[in-house]
């Protein structure tokens, strides 16, 4: 059976937003990714899973840690091994699931998040922030959540 | 030595602005990959290299090609073999430069990519495109644009 045609179609400008949108997420994802292995020898996608953690109270579940994170999720279960092999997390089992899995951050990872967390945060002002203004990031965070809140589940 | 310390720092407006478009990214992009993979057939990774190859006029050198995809920078060249193993697109060598190689889009690669370009702009629409007024879109457009043009080497 072919799909129901939506009523509206595509247009150009919103087309050219969204390629601005991949295009700017993958630039601006690489520099930082860069700068923050450089200055502060985290991985952007370490970075990624220890701030997550930190904001859940330094816990979660794998599987709510990956729904948490925001830029590795396919490969999440190998890259804790590996950050856990750093001692900056821990895997605890679920004492009421078998399967399940905690993750915890521990007092190391919490101390390299917190050395890393300025460098990563002067890197989204130097290569976003400052040329967004007040009212550019308003309307950025305005859609965004619009969008987010038909998608989320 | 120490870093210098930017002068203005990153703001909570703006950080939450940046939250909101990775968190953005992160859904969106899933979303579309399990629409696109259910309804076309195809990983939007592999689209993502099929359509950067199409507006190229269908041939880039792999260095290139490495540049020019959104999706998967990382591990382009395990990519591409899966892709070529499928038929869709095919390597050729450079006759300019011995370690080179040109990624070229087939006819077969071009038809996949006309039957899935409908499928997933109506995915863009329905997610993206239809919760951002013609106002806004231009914002991100312009935004993004401003953004990368700091960042593009």
């Amino acid at each position: 059976m072919a799909r129901p045609r939506k009523v509206q179609e595509l247009d150009e400008p919103h087309l050219e937003a969204w390629r601005s949108f991949l295009r700017a997420h993958a630039r601006l994802t690489e520099v930082l990714e860069h700068e923050l292995s450089r200055d502060a020898g985290l991985p952007l996608v370490w970075y990624d899973v220890l701030i997550q953690l930190h904001h859940a109270g330094g816990r979660l579940r794998m599987h709510d840690l990956a729904r948490a994170v925001l830029l590795s999720r396919a490969g999440l279960t190998r890259l804790v091994d590996r950050i856990s092999a750093d001692g900056l997390v821990e895997r605890e089992p679920c004492p009421d699931d078998r399967r399940g899995t905690f993750v915890l951050l521990t007092a190391k990872g919490i101390a390299r998040l917190e050395e890393a967390r300025p460098v990563h945060h002067d890197g989204i002002q130097e290569h976003f922030g400052r040329h967004v203004s007040l009212r550019e990031a308003a309307t950025l965070r305005r859609v965004f959540d619009r969008v987010l809140r038909q998608v989320e589940p």
